[in-house]
């Protein structure tokens, strides 16, 4: 399939490799669906929103509050990723993973709660093990029900305010990268509140390092420590990213084009490639984030951003924006002339 | 409008300058369109096609039948630009600058021939300065016509097997960047191609380098040298260059939005600016090719490209992949709900 795709995407009326990155897209999508015909049907994005009890600790520049009032805001159609969705026709459903707040329900709101908010993981777990498996179901099931429209290409965003802290906390334990690294200034707190969020992911780092083994691979009284990544996701997760992480493994298992939003669902597929690590040919790097460290994850996960446009917003807004790439790299498989079919001379 | 603008954008419910790059463009578009309601009405791009006498000399991997061959190809709606337009409903028309070739006419043609191909600049000026100014104002004549559809946003591309070598020659006559800087493998010109192109470039530097006046105000015998654009273009430009030329100063008169794609589209734009100064503010670089000089050129001309996907394929196919980003642009700022309007708490 590899070389029917390539035979075809070179025998378009253009240079060798003159379309880029583009070229590069139809031939992963061709290669995801297995066909020199790809489509993109139904497309999804879901966004997973919840609390995070360390938002009480000073990590982020906004209260805790915001978290449902954007989820309001979503359901209303006035945030930035309905504008985007709207745009391009794009399904966007928001799950409630766990937001301190009772909503009712909407046809756009799919209800998934765990619990109104995480314990503060500079204290305690942030959840159970058994909450976290819960979360990664709910997102498995989450996604096998849209699966069912005939959806082939689905995106995932999230809103959670502290949410960047537990996805720093991740990157930190399933990386080898120091902790102050993986550490940025979210939402955009300012000087004081960034030593505040350093304090508290230090503190909670201290907490739950016990969980961590190096990638390098780590021996014990001889014995190589087995890594237990669920334990890592309940210490210092979320209910959004543990659900996330849980939506996106099922998206690969049904051949699904995964599409990977900012710094927080990044995070979340970097879980995600510790239980499956064949994961990464589904998923499309959709934009590199502004936040510190965002860069740096990509680059590990072997991920190549479509899109750096300084945003940092999350929501699946770079998926949204950079969707119609996507449908372009298909088009163009599917539309374009070949030389011969045009009665254009090739290269000397 | 600035001030009105910017507070608009900052009252929307995402994070101060969350939207990144989004956000420089709709004030960019407010600013040309002096509303803090910009709309993108009758979106327009112009392919402007020519053949350059240089093609016969090996600068160029395509021989030169393939300029008309790929005008064929546009009529037909088989190229890429083709595909792209119909994907985001950009009007897409061809104009023959100065194509080698009779073209029956066809509804998406327009016949704005000034010769059928220039002449090799490294043997003598590519056409004459009365041709310049006449492919100039044929340029404006074309973007006047389409304005008079309601037309507020064009972007502008090209075809010519030959026309990397003439926007080379360019850059190093109204930049101070030396020669060898500016060229690059055009479409995919190999090793001793490559070669060849440096040679006949060099030849023509040579021939037409009494026109060139450094940007650091060289004096002769007291006086200062007084700069010819017009001389300059006709020597080493190309008919499709200085219509592109002539069309993206009168798009900037009429205050459209004015869509820069590639290296050839940048070296007209950067001529463009030699005859205007302040067309900068209307212009959007949409896309930085792989083509080397092109980077530098953009950086000259202190245009920062939304998109950086690898192509070099012209014809416009970066403003026609860039353009959604411009309509998210526009969409955020007249469709997101404010913080106020949809109840969310702003930051502490």
């Amino acid at each position: 399939m590899q070389t029917l795709l390539q035979h075809q995407i070179d025998q378009k009326t253009k240079p060798l490799g003159a379309l880029g990155r583009l070229e590069d897209l139809a031939l992963q999508i061709g290669l995801i669906q297995q066909t020199t015909q790809p489509q993109l049907r139904q497309p999804h994005l879901v966004v997973f929103a919840a609390d995070h009890g360390a938002a009480l600790h000073g990590v982020s520049a906004y209260p805790q509050e915001v978290t449902w009032q954007m989820v309001m805001n979503f359901l209303a159609g006035g945030a930035a990723i309905n504008v985007f969705c709207r745009q391009h026709q794009i399904n966007l459903k928001v799950a409630d993973a766990g937001v301190n707040f009772d909503f009712d329900s909407h046809p756009q709101l799919i209800n998934a709660k765990i619990a109104k908010g995480t314990q503060p993981f500079h204290l305690q777990t942030a959840m159970t093990e058994n909450q976290a498996q819960q979360a990664m179901d709910k997102g498995a099931a989450i996604v096998r029900q849209i699966a069912q429209t005939g959806c082939n290409i689905i995106g995932f965003g999230e809103m959670g305010i502290g949410n960047t802290s537990a996805a720093s906390l991740l990157m930190a334990f399933f990386t080898d990268l120091p902790l102050n690294v993986c550490i940025g200034t979210g939402t955009g707190v300012d000087e004081k509140g960034l030593q505040r969020k350093h304090q508290v992911l230090n503190q909670a780092y201290e907490l739950h390092k016990h969980l961590k083994v190096s990638t390098k691979g780590e021996q014990t009284n001889g014995q190589a420590k087995e890594q237990n990544p669920l334990a890592i996701l309940a210490a210092v997760g979320g209910f959004e990213i543990a659900m996330l992480t849980g939506a996106m493994l099922q998206a690969a298992k049904l051949h699904m084009v995964v599409l990977v939003d900012g710094f927080i669902a990044s995070a979340s597929f970097l879980v995600a490639t510790i239980f499956q690590p064949t994961i990464r040919q589904y998923a499309i790097a959709c934009h590199v984030s502004a936040e510190q460290g965002h860069q740096k994850l990509l680059e590990y996960l072997g991920l190549k951003p479509l899109l750096q446009l300084d945003m940092r917003l999350g929501e699946g807004t770079g998926v949204a924006v950079a969707y119609p790439l996507l449908e372009s790299a298909v088009r163009f498989l599917n539309e374009m002339a070949s030389f011969e079919s045009a009665g254009v001379s090739v290269s000397k």
